[in-house]
């Protein structure tokens, strides 16, 4: 048996940066010339984590543009070529020269490693609960960011209350399904929009009143018109374009809506894109639009107050969030790739 | 001496609907035909106005559309063809068959008739203090519905913190000038946008602590930026397109937008609007964008703080409030289409 190639440490390494609007995985290379690094390697304040999972996440195409292409969503966020990629990802401790941390403890970090081990300073480490009967992936889902944006969409943000109308898009992918069902929970009458039938199928089990299915449903605005005739009072976006227009045309007065990321404008060549001609329709209706992010609320009592709900109904079983899980670190280029492509279902993880 | 000629009615009739993304005064026609109302002819709750003044703003040219070109900004809204136009106004009740008013009672509408004389429903008019030391007209300018609006951008959804930067367009117009007064006063940074060397100058002689002149700044992101290094934090927008797409890429985390007018969608052809691409920059940011509109808060306390406010400064004459007054009631029609053509320089009044 060779040792060495189980002692391979496998890394996925940006190796060329993409321009604006292109999807492709042939900006990454499989890299196996490295070995695991040696516990002796630690310095003072180091751990080395197995990473066990990591989440693929549609805004982290904006790490993939070159300086110059910088996006405005995100300035100054390339992603240095040649090092292995990063996302949210969880692992377990194996070794430890910091005292926070101990073997065997789980963890979560914003910036893991695309690789089997990483060498993580443990400032930038959060501890996860030692819960055994909670999955470790499923930091990276129903009790993570995915989640979270949902809760902060719904509650912080949104504002949402019993007997409003939501409307959301992107309802089977991983932050819809759960914008859904907090939504249901919190009596709310809820449209879902998604792109096929065995989606909107998806999207009507977990609760949605009603769905669109947006390649079949012809012209947007009077689709949700035709859901929502009574108008509608929150709208929580996920891909911008000419859903978000059509969905301006049909809101309440004092409607809120969310905009928690925009899949036809992330990583996309701005001069192509169509842009939103429907703004000025928030005048009169005094509606908002309000951008939300989970990173600054890390650590909030608005965490805590997420967690604790979300906790309680994954023990509940009360909580039904799909997952698209792949198997193997070298299914994480193709993952990054597919939502952009309509080929995911459900929060996309990668188990290692 | 013709009596029957002083007698004249005089009023500007709406004749043909106006194609949108056209400036045009030939919508409109004067007629003579029509003698003033007689005090007899009022039924029971009726009351006959002599026609002060008229407030000629912006958004009226969403009226002018005909039903098959609404705007989504204000869907239904045509004004019905043959009838006198109308727009807010004050004046003075000249006969009464209503107990709520009186002869010689000031009075302000939102739908005054471009008229000399107009009967009108009790209930479509608001009794204004008899304080003779306020000039009627100011009830459309520095104590009406620009002021309003600015009081409302900037202390209920601006927000604007001493300290803080606010960035104002069109902030020699009706609105702007009161926003720059407002927001200096509560201790703000101002930078205003305007488009002439008088125009800016003016806008700094109010009190803005920078001016941008758009039609010479060249790129507007690197313009608003070099204005504002420190980024901003309340964009009061009352323009849209490219100035407001340039002013998204300048926000700091958790700036407030808030939108009072769009000249350059209101009434425009929608096809042809370019757009605005930057919507997606709130997310990071968690900035929001919210529309005001001042009507909904007529006679809620915000209205009866604005107001207590506003007559205290004018009073005190702590407000420079520039008004572009014009004179005749023909004069009406063209000071619709200047503003769009930049050629109005403060608040547009008509005096008839």
């Amino acid at each position: 048996m060779d040792t060495k190639f189980n002692n391979t440490n496998t890394r996925i390494v940006l190796r060329e940066y993409v321009p604006p609007g292109i999807n492709t995985t042939t900006c990454f290379s499989v890299d196996k010339s490295q070995q695991v690094p040696s516990p002796d390697s630690l310095t003072d304040g180091q751990v080395l984590v197995k990473v066990f999972a990591l989440s693929i996440d549609p805004h982290l195409r904006i790490y993939l543009l070159a300086p110059e292409d910088q996006d405005p969503v995100v300035p100054q966020s390339s992603h240095p070529l040649g090092e292995a990629f990063a996302s949210i990802g969880v692992g377990i401790v194996t070794a430890s020269k910091s005292s926070k941390f101990a073997v065997g403890d789980r963890i979560r970090s914003v910036t893991l490693p695309w690789q089997d081990y990483a060498v993580m300073d443990a400032t930038n480490l959060i501890k996860l609960p030692a819960d055994e009967t909670i999955p470790l992936q499923d930091y990276l889902g129903v009790l993570g960011m995915p989640s979270f944006t949902a809760y902060l969409g719904v509650v912080t943000a949104g504002k949402a209350k019993a007997g409003e109308t939501l409307l959301v898009s992107a309802a089977s992918g991983a932050v819809g399904q759960m914008v859904v069902q907090l939504a249901k929970a919190r009596g709310l009458r809820v449209i879902g929009i998604a792109g096929s039938e065995e989606k909107t199928a998806r999207v009507k089990s977990i609760g949605a009143d009603q769905v669109i299915n947006y390649k079949t449903c012809g012209d947007y605005e009077q689709a949700i018109k035709a859901a929502a005739p009574g108008g509608i009072d929150v709208y929580f976006d996920a891909v911008g374009g000419s859903i978000l227009d059509a969905a301006f045309l049909n809101l309440n007065a004092g409607a809120r809506v969310v905009l928690c990321g925009s899949m036809t404008t992330f990583g996309a060549d701005r001069s192509k894109i169509t842009g939103i001609k429907n703004l000025d329709t928030l005048i009169v209706k005094e509606a908002t639009v309000q951008g939300i992010f989970w990173y600054p609320h890390l650590g909030t009592q608005v965490e805590t107050d997420f967690f604790e709900e979300a906790t309680r109904l994954v023990k509940q079983g009360k909580v039904d969030f799909k997952v698209d899980e792949r198997t193997g670190l070298e299914s994480a280029p193709q993952a990054l790739v597919d939502p952009y492509e309509g080929k995911n279902f459900g929060k996309i993880t990668v188990l290692l």
